[in-house]
């Protein structure tokens, strides 16, 4: 069993997420178990700070030391077997990711330290051993969110959790592509048709429809990635094809097309 | 005051988060209205069906067209000075960044619309007038928490939501920088000090030193910011020390060394 253990002034935020959907199933099958600890609780003083003025002036307040790391500190010693790791929500961190994900979820501890107001002393992090993790390039007021966000994409990921194990098979990233377009019933909805491909039971011709709109899609929006993904002989040249302006073979266009890269 | 307009299944993910801290404030202050639709209230069979199986095969399911086109189409017109944007959250979607955040910021209606399961039927965009728009390069369960995110990021900026209104301008992302090291008291904690020129009261030492170490941070940790970012003749001098090597100027190494560049 996976244990997520989330330092937070703010356990309320999470009180939704846990309790709905995917989230609130994993935890009553014991797949994982989230625990919540209020570093407020290690303040010593009367008023049981966390938060002070920045050293050099500028807006805002820093997390202390003290709290935090002695909170942190207090966290059961695992046994020699057990795989752990410690990350701080921070704008400055290694972006998250799909593969990221997949590792977390083998863990047997996963420890989330939110920050909130300007940031966390430096000298915090060394103490509790922790890497620094973004979700992306904004701000947002704390670190409970970023939090909620890998939590979710990590434990869906543990076996068992998802009603379909083949369900992620296909997620974007985890071929490294974005996804297909995806479509459903009615066939027709106001005009609009499916393209017929999808509805001719050819599982050949499905899954090249599908690899070719995974590429295009990848090709338009998120050039960036294609260095990253396993591509075959055949995905090159069609991806060499669109660089000439060729897009032919391509039913479904999105929208994104004045995206075209010189 | 801007309204946000969340179409969802789980409107319950989202108590947590409007429960506490900022956006409990900045909603009882009147800054912003956070509205929640439910579109299986909109589905019209007997099960309220929101999904279906994909057509092509494939695991998991897909959000048909018509609860959700009718759910959005419910919503009332703007008059005709009001602005207003539509996301889809979606990992196929352009990257949520911190432009993007100022600008919703000054809208009147931001709606924001959650998938779950395999994602959307793809006839689904265009009836709705909307944008995809992703958080990162992960898959969640659901659109619920990047929706949080998102109305996190826009809802701080909005005037007179942070307590001091120049607390979001040395944001990470505001300078186009990743930002400095902060600190806090004590002055030594556990033999660890601040660094001195923190403490000299000299303004513009200060000011060169956090200018330095957020240069240093944003070259060692994300160089691809430094495109965008706007920079003065000093940093590029800096920056190009930097590449010959020569950290001589930084007081505060970060644990990200070994990704110094060729």
């Amino acid at each position: 069993m996976l244990q997520i253990v989330v330092f937070t002034l703010f356990e309320g935020m999470f009180h939704g997420i846990l309790e709905e959907s995917m989230l609130k199933r994993a935890q009553d099958t014991g797949l994982v178990r989230v625990d919540f600890v209020n570093f407020r609780d290690f303040a010593q003083d009367k008023h049981r700070t966390v938060d002070d003025y920045p050293f050099g002036g500028g807006a805002g307040m820093v997390l202390k030391p003290d709290p935090l790391i002695k909170a942190v500190e207090s966290l059961p010693v695992l046994q020699a077997h057990q795989q752990e790791r410690r990350f701080m929500m921070s704008p400055q961190g290694v972006p998250f990711s799909q593969p990221m994900a997949e590792e977390l979820a083998t863990l047997d501890r996963l420890v989330l330290v939110c920050g909130h107001y300007e940031g966390f002393d430096e000298r915090i992090r060394p103490f509790i051993g922790a890497e620094e993790v973004s979700i992306g390039d904004f701000v947002l007021t704390g670190g409970e969110i970023p939090a909620m966000a890998i939590m979710d994409a990590v434990i869906r990921l543990l076996p068992g959790t998802l009603g379909n194990a083949e369900s992620h098979v296909d997620d974007s990233f985890s071929t490294g592509l974005l996804e297909y377009p995806q479509y459903t019933r009615p066939a027709s909805y106001r005009g609009h048709e499916v393209p017929a491909v999808l509805l001719s039971g050819d599982h050949a011709k499905v899954d090249a429809w599908r690899r070719a709109h995974a590429l295009y899609r990848t090709f338009m929006r998120r050039p960036d990635l294609l260095d990253d993904a396993t591509l075959t002989e055949a995905d090159h040249r069609l991806i060499e094809r669109f660089r000439s302006g060729d897009f032919s073979m391509i039913e479904v266009r999105d929208g994104f097309e004045h995206d075209i890269p010189e």
